[in-house]
């Protein structure tokens, strides 16, 4: 037993949720000050008694019509992302049904539909619950996980499209001001995800505890089923934000800006509208779903292979909710990590935002190693025995310290890497962008090269901490690992959230025709922001990996598989076919980016062509009409490759069984992570190239620009292709790998009773 | 013991071999009679005696001058290819010396150089030669097969570079003519191949049987060194070749195509050479050096496993050179299906040229599957066993039928799937034309889904042939697979060497200023040449895959490992890591290919802008200047990417141990062969779109075209990003899962005994 008794867990779980849920409400009441309305008083108010010099309205419109204009527009992005969101949230209400259904007769024909109590597995000589109750229960804890997904996206979406007028409005007074207000907001997401995700999971294993008492084997069974609800909302959030955003802003470009030849953002084009919106619902709520399934899951994996070790089977509850309580401590690390970016420092210059973001990993990271010491001096024992694949392992509390750190730090060493890589203050990101000197063939070339280049280092970190994680504590390490890397996810998700909470503003300062000022400002912050967005998706994509391999660890003890020999022909095809899935779904995802374009970029066209003045801007665009197309095109485009997602490990494992069905996810997990990490650094590099070349900070970017020149219009090819690489394909490939995973270990039972019927048969 | 005793297979071999250099002289003979020179008799004795309508020969220069001109352009561009190989090889030559000596130090040191007799591993009870002749005989060995590769490449780029004029002479005379003679030419690089590879490897076992007499394990264990001679080689022409080529190709288009507006091959063009040198160097070269790699492997590892079989504990010689007995066959079977091409049928359409060269594929399938059905029943005991990882499988003759037999037609799958997806005759080439409509950057986008996509039926037909081969005869029946999927290489080396060989004859066209109904012949039967480059690609990449694996088992045998445990961090972390490699090598040789290229647009500009009427074609640009770039490039470039090949296996095996290389092998191999599909079936999807456009062959085409529009443009942007993919990166990734596989297999003796230091410190 460690020094920390059940009571006190009971209290302190619960407790660091509600000081994350408060500190996120305290964020939001800090944004929520900014004020944007029509209301003359709130301008007087606001503006009058300040001491900004009146001098920097004067180019655009001024403070208080601009203020109004900002309203107009934020709440046509809000209601055009609102009702996206409850659109898709029928389709997946249908699913959760659905797939609900299936979770629960497949589980429950493991035994016949029995009502019995059976022999447990692992806790030898005791009885345990009948499968038919982990049938239900796992339901149950699915549709919870789901629900608690839903909500995340939602909240994250509200806070984002709430913050997005508000920075534009901010960056009147400066760049520092303009930063903390999407910072703040930014963390209002973090904070109220990681919160949630953890109150939401203390709550459902309190209340199964009523029902399954002692028999924690079946409790934390069930429990997976929280973290297959939370990712299979994320394949649909991420791959039909994805499809959306890209769809838009792909189709807003090819017409606006390389055939029209107006800016991004510009009010005039039709798409604009639904470009904003796809920020929204694609990063944000995208996003949100992703990491909270990521946390999900890697908490359930631990969850249950402690629950199958002397912790479970000890019945020793403070050890076991260890992940629990590293999530605890993560979340007071956050805050107090943010407390430093939002009062300690200010930001009064450009330059000053990358610098400042990553003093927040590292910051994060620091405090939290500490942490993790912390926990694990009063939470775990000082030596245990953990489950290996059939043997017993002795592990003692400082291994485990060991396996959180490394994932931790790996996490970090990931961040850093991919900001090397896709940020312009870099050689990489500047090669790039002067090889657009000879043209968008260059440029795609050097990108694609960069992207590939950008593997290396994170495939290391990784393979370092799974190794690590692995030695010390088979595959509780590795999910521990995984949890230390998302212990910081609330920092993580406030400094990738910024990003396009930014860009929205930037888009709104254009459409409510602000100064060009201000438009600078919000670009600044918005090349930052696809930087940091690079990173949120290096911890994700990292996260996801170090998660599969517990989820898959996890599946292959409970479908009783002793070795995944690559040696036998049932496991080297099931590895081959799975290296594949990557690029199925990537072909699927992007060519449904492609085909939604090319329909976005038809309307546009049309509009340009039918509606008189639209290009002087006398006429005022259909807006709702590509709002509608996009809609349309990311739900039905999400199908095939949900299904694809879905269906293969069903598949795998009925008919082909359990090993091929370890191939399988062992091959997706390895070739899907190098697939998913140069997808997105390749589409970072791109877009933060162009942005290089257009803001001309030096003599090497100024000798390639201005915008309009042939170098600029090669970057924006190369953006454009970057578009759907790193907001589409490449985060989704994330769900792949882990969706598959939790998706196996969910139905392992099943597929080790009934599957492999293509061997039985011949 | 099969039907044939050993004498009669000691002249069915030779035999085979001799009837396929005569068979290759032959075709080079009929392909000399196409006269290329000045003198005005040959001119006469041709064509005043010929029924041809003189007016073929209005537009353009006339018939003599350009016959006159081909020579010179010939000569210049055989000049340029002789030389760089020259070069390369003097690169090659120092490579051998100094990894000859490691391999013979590596291995001598495995004990200690002893020079005694030692017990036997598999054969147990007998006494084997020492380690150190081994040794000694695996570095001649590998001497041999680098010799025998070069030799290949190098006869093959002769016949090419002989056969380019020609092709350009008879395209006056008609497409059929000009297809016959590239075809030809092919035929003689794929004869000359086959068998030379078949001969050298014979009189080798032959002449190493003289010292080893009944030692067939030691015997067998030194010919892999012949595998990775051939592999090694193999990796400098394909990734030096792939470079030159592309650094050339793409440093021409974009100051010529893109800047200049002028067309391709144009003689005003400085790089125009050193493009046309490429296609020798790189398609043809490279190409030839890898195949002959994948043959030489595969056969090794057929022989390694079955001289640990029962065949070789036996000492039954027939049955042991089944390998090589098939390979026999297949040289027989291939010349059969070229008189179908030759001489049969005619080719009078542009058209017919696609559906014959498919037809040339399931010719040689369909016989060669009756082959396969002779040889096994001469060849092979009704019944015996094999090794199967540490235990004995009992196997029937009619197993190892089915085992060639789908590699064989898995072989064809791939061929034909490659053909659907790059062919201009089908849909997904044509939306990815389609998509130029709305730029550059969803020709992009389409096209990469395209090249995702094209991966699917390619794996799922290597994964099955895996699983049937696999089940029946373990190894051995990998190995075997590949080997039929090799058997008809000289028919599929015949139809993928036509091809650049066509491409050279449209450059001769166009720089000799001949008509321009001539180029469009040339341009017809280059396109169908991009459809079978792609199809050649596919093999070399799907042989590769089944190569790679059975050297991967060869390798596990020889390293006494028994299982490959996918739930070890040692396997886990190498298999991840493995994974990755074909990033990292892909960004290097793209970046070198980038990066060349760049050097080389500068010097053709510099050229346009300092040599006083060059574009107005009354001076001549210099040629060598280009040729030298791109030759000093290559060979700069090549080094990083071969020495990352050459040393994982060594690193990761010394440091690491076996297992951890194991995985490294299996993590490669399955990442790997997916980014070589897509890679190259892009590439070759790209291309065609932009001939597809250039053709005009339908309504929907000419909506795109002409040359000069945009959508042309745009397509023209997709195929400069292509070249790099297809011809460089991809294609070099065969040989970098087949290499480090065989490398592995010839040291495994070496980390066995003396691998895994870092494990053996901590």
């Amino acid at each position: 037993m460690g020094v920390m008794c059940e009571e006190v867990t009971q209290v302190v779980i619960p407790a660091a949720a509600f000081i994350g849920i408060g500190f996120a409400l305290l964020q939001w009441f800090l944004v929520s000050k900014v004020r944007v309305s029509g209301d003359s008083d709130d301008y007087d108010h606001e503006y009058k008694g300040s001491l900004i010099d009146e001098a920097e309205f004067e180019e655009g419109v001024d403070g208080l019509e601009a203020s109004i204009k900002c309203a107009e527009i934020q709440n046509a992005i809000s209601v055009g992302a609102t009702s996206f969101l409850f659109t898709e949230y029928r389709y997946l209400g249908i699913f959760m049904g659905v797939f609900g259904v299936i979770i629960f007769l497949f589980l429950g024909s493991v035994k016949g539909f029995s009502t019995e109590s059976e022999p447990c597995t692992y806790n030898t000589g005791n009885y345990c619950k009948p499968a038919l109750a982990n049938a239900f229960f796992t339901t149950v804890a699915f549709l919870l996980g789901a629900l608690t997904s839903v909500l995340s996206g939602f909240l994250g979406m509200k806070i984002a499209t709430y913050a997005n007028a508000r920075t534009t409005l901010e960056a009147r007074k400066g760049v520092g001001k303009a930063f903390i207000t999407a910072f703040r907001s930014g963390a209002v997401m973090g904070f109220l995800l990681a919160a949630n995700g953890l109150l939401v999971l203390w709550v459902t294993i309190n209340l199964f505890k009523q029902y399954y008492e002692d028999d924690w084997e079946g409790l934390y069974e069930s429990i997976t089923g929280y973290g297959l609800g939370g990712s299979s909302m994320a394949l649909f959030g991420r791959v039909g934000g994805g499809i959306y955003t890209k769809a838009a802003d792909v189709g807003a470009d090819l017409v606006g800006k390389v055939e029209k030849n107006i800016p991004e953002d510009d009010p005039r084009n039709p798409a604009v509208i639904a470009d904003n919106v796809g920020d929204n619902v694609g990063d944000i709520a995208g996003m949100g779903s992703d990491l909270f399934g990521s946390y999900a899951e890697s908490s359930c994996a631990a969850l249950f292979v402690a629950s199958i070790s002397s912790f479970g089977v000890s019945l020793d509850y403070t050890a076991m909710s260890y992940p629990l309580i590293i999530s605890s401590m993560g979340i007071v690390v956050c805050l107090a990590t943010t407390v430093f970016a939002t009062d300690l420092f200010e930001i009064k210059n450009v330059s000053e935002i990358e610098p400042s973001l990553k003093r927040q990993l590292l910051i994060s990271t620091v405090l939290m190693t500490a942490g993790i010491a912390v926990v694990n001096f009063f939470a775990l024992p000082s030596e245990f025995t953990l489950y290996d694949f059939g043997a017993e392992k002795a592990v003692k509390n400082w291994h485990i310290f060991f396996c959180v750190a490394i994932g931790l730090w790996a996490g970090l060493a990931i961040g850093y890497t991919t900001e090397y890589y896709t940020s312009n203050a870099y050689s990489p990101v500047q090669d790039v962008a002067d090889s657009c000197r000879t043209g968008a063939a260059t440029n795609v070339i050097f990108g694609l090269a960069l992207g590939y280049k950008s593997v290396i280092i994170p495939i290391f970190s990784i393979a370092i901490a799974i190794y690590v994680s692995f030695s010390f504590a088979a595959m509780y390490g590795i999910s521990v690992a995984a949890l230390g890397m998302l212990s910081t996810i609330a920092t993580g998700l406030a400094i990738d959230a910024y990003g396009p909470i930014s860009d929205n503003a930037g888009g709104i300062a254009e459409m409510a025709g602000m100064s060009h000022k201000i438009r600078e400002r919000t670009d600044a912050l918005d090349a930052a922001g696809n930087t940091t967005a690079a990173i949120g998706k290096g911890f994700a994509i990292g996260s996801a990996a170090l998660v599969s391999l517990a989820l898959f660890g996890a599946y292959v003890s409970r479908a009783g598989i002793k070795t995944v020999d690559v040696l036998t022909p049932k496991v080297f095809i099931g590895l081959i076919v799975g290296a594949m899935l990557p690029y199925w779904f990537s072909a699927m995802t992007m060519k449904s980016v492609g085909s939604a374009a090319l329909k976005m970029v038809e309307e546009v066209r049309r509009q340009f062509n039918s509606i008189p003045g639209l290009m002087e801007g006398l006429a005022k665009p259909d807006y709702a009409t590509c709002v509608k197309i996009s809609t349309d095109a990311s739900l039905r485009e999400m199908i095939p490759p949900g299904a694809l997602v879905m269906l293969t490990p069903l598949i795998a494992g009925t008919i082909f069984g359990v090993e091929t069905l370890a191939g399988v996810l062992a091959g997706s997990l390895v070739s899907g992570v190098q697939v998913a990490i140069s997808a997105s650094n390749t589409g970072g590099a791109w877009d933060n190239a162009k942005k290089y070349i257009e803001a001309g900070v030096n003599e090497h970017a100024k000798s390639l620009g201005p915008k309009g020149s042939d170098a600029h219009k090669a970057a924006v090819i190369g953006d454009t292709i970057g578009d759907p690489l790193k907001d589409t394909s490449g985060p989704s490939l994330n769900i792949l790998i882990k969706l598959m995973a939790v998706e196996s270990l969910v139905f392992a039972p099943f597929f080790a009773t009934h599957g492999g019927l293509i061997f039985k048969l011949f």
